[in-house]
């Protein structure tokens, strides 16, 4: 009986690679060669033989000299985060925002138009390539300086594939082949749904490594799942998928889903029943937007519903939080931008029903980048997948 | 914005140790130190200097040539699976199992008792501490022998101290250090709930990497969590206790649960709410087990008790069947005895509220070996994580 200790190895054995070294000098544990040598247990030769790889494909550039305690102080070495870009889609229902960013998920061009999700891939892609050409040129790149293209969807992916699967708000969309609509690259085309997309980027602006929960309440409502500071994805990459989790409103009702199933979290809690509701309770509000405005401003119905909302996400937080344990749980989309009343009922019922070890020291917090980390994801994703391929020296040397 | 790739860094950087040369052998993926360098990228001074300390310690032993291509065949290399041994301590509510195994979790020699939790750790442990030095003679070992401890409970437990937390159904075992009850072993000492110890246990039976939860419907429920093939812990290290979430019956009853709240999921569907209703509902058992055996043999209102239990069981793991999408749930413990009919309630609600995508390709079974797989999974924890530590070497060539 063998134990199980496979996991390990697939990442011990690239531990030396040109992606294992390059990863090193980015994160800041390595900064010279020898220190290479030191944490990887290579030997010199082979550590020189990739450096010398990484530095003609200009990933990596030599700069100046370090101390040294003695001996011919060593040349230090630095990751060059401009030797390519990454084009950086954030697809929403009604609008899109698409960057270039170079290859530390700077953004360097942005621009964002509104679109309808509805009209299908033919008609939205279309525009997402028309705007890719708009902030490339705004950036003075050309479509050959794209190494990466990452692209975050509003429903579920299957992440190898690139396709969407049954996407519940894309009408037309399922299993269309969404990298097929970036060939003029020429390069590798990542594809997850927007929140593991947000996740990215909520950790990467943090610069966090832990088992975290990014909670978009949008329109719908979805969970990008971090496990030691890495998206989890699944058995088909659907994790994180909350918002057709089955629950029982407060008050007995019924609600049809446009999924087809009864009483899901988000025909309860998200973004459109949120408006609903305002709207069945007589508030003047023909957007979430304004419903989440009347509760900034102090408006009893409006804060009621909010609150609201935030106890029925709550009960299904508290059944993740017992489930998965985080370390913490970030709030993000239009509906969070209501802060406090909604934070108020999600701690209330995360904090009622949690077992005592796993809410101890748990945070619930708002997004403070919320704007900003679709296209940082986005671009972190394609970022992180391409130079992690076995390919990526010869790519950019060629 | 740093790209958030840590995570890798810190098992990269032991890709040479003792340690992980070790783990190649032992998981056949070298068989020389050719291989050792190949897989590595290490040097091969690195290699065979870490590899000699490796049989000095007697974990590494040579054994015969392999063939060659040309030049002189590679000698050999072996796991040696004898040199030391562990002890694994299943603890149950109702029965302790103790057994000592080699380094390659093949029981040696076992032994079962009854005890009561309830008597606190003093006593139990006191038990448990008889039991192993009588399972050590039989196998002709002695305490000097043991190189690692593993221990699994029926309770929430901070894996980094080995303290149970607010265990819910363990009176007088909040904050208990355990490890402490095994001084006279002079080794480490690794605890978990007992849920995770099995969910390694099945790993380590089925030998399968991936993403899988198993359930353990036993007096309680509760979930070990498997991400591609290691036990996920979480902040706390009490993912998985999901025996506490909230669940609303069918027939809108309230049940007050042993934990002080009302309708978690265990005081609707495990082992004791089962035997509860049997009993209401006129049905002659008095143990959980005859319940499960009146299911067996077709009784129609024992198999409805368990079908409903399954059902309710069922909607929970619908959610975690979203939020996490594993590739396998595995069912376990006492209830899980009573297969079909559990599975069909299971089935029924899982596959009627999880996302197509998710249940796809979901399998959902009943173990195959429920009563090995918390000691084998007791000293699979012991011996990986011993193994895993950057001591082992010298701590088994003392």
């Amino acid at each position: 009986m063998a134990p199980a200790a496979c996991h390990y190895d697939a990442v011990a054995s690239t531990s030396a690679s040109a992606g294992a070294l390059l990863r090193h000098v980015r994160t800041g544990r390595a900064r010279s060669r020898a220190e290479l040598v030191a944490l990887t247990g290579a030997s010199r030769n082979t550590v020189s033989a990739r450096v010398d790889q990484l530095i003609a494909a200009k990933l990596l550039e030599e700069g100046g000299r370090g101390w040294s305690t003695g001996g011919r102080p060593p040349t230090l070495l630095r990751f060059n985060s401009e030797a390519g870009c990454a084009l950086a889609v954030d697809l929403g229902v009604t609008s899109v925002d698409v960057a270039v960013t170079d290859l530390s998920a700077r953004i360097l061009a942005t621009v964002g138009h509104p679109i309808d999700i509805a009209d299908g891939p033919g008609v939205v892609l279309a525009e997402v390539d028309r705007l890719a050409q708009l902030v490339l040129a705004e950036a003075g790149l050309a479509p050959a300086d794209v190494c990466a293209v990452g692209v975050g969807l509003p429903g579920p992916v299957e992440f190898s594939t690139g396709r969407p699967s049954h996407p519940p708000i894309m009408p037309g969309w399922h299993d269309y082949p969404i990298p097929s609509a970036f060939g003029r690259y020429d390069c590798p085309v990542y594809v997850d749904n927007d929140v593991n997309v947000m996740a990215l980027g909520e950790m990467g602006i943090a610069g966090s490594v832990q088992d975290v929960l990014v909670v978009k309440v949008g329109t719908g409502i979805g969970c990008g799942v971090i496990v030691d500071g890495r998206v989890y994805r699944g058995a088909q990459g659907s994790a994180g998928d909350i918002g057709h989790i089955y629950v029982q409103p407060a008050d007995g009702r019924t609600v049809l889903c446009r999924c087809g199933n009864e009483n899901c979290l988000e025909a309860i809690a998200g973004g459109g029943a949120l408006l609903r509701d305002a709207i069945a309770a007589g508030l003047p509000v023909s957007t979430t937007r304004e419903v989440v405005e009347l509760a900034a401003q102090g408006d009893g119905s409006a804060l009621e519903l909010v609150r609201n909302a935030g106890r029925t996400i709550g009960t299904v937080l508290a059944a993740l939080v017992n489930f998965f344990n985080p370390h913490r749980i970030v709030m993000t989309g239009g509906v969070a931008q209501a802060g406090a009343p909604l934070l108020a009922g999600i701690r209330e019922a995360v904090y009622g029903r949690s077992m005592p070890l796993a809410a101890r020291a748990l945070e619930i917090t708002v997004s403070d980048a919320p704007d900003l980390s679709g296209r940082v994801g986005a671009a972190l994703m394609a970022i992180e997948e391409f130079l992690d391929e076995d390919s990526v020296v010869e790519t950019l040397a060629r």
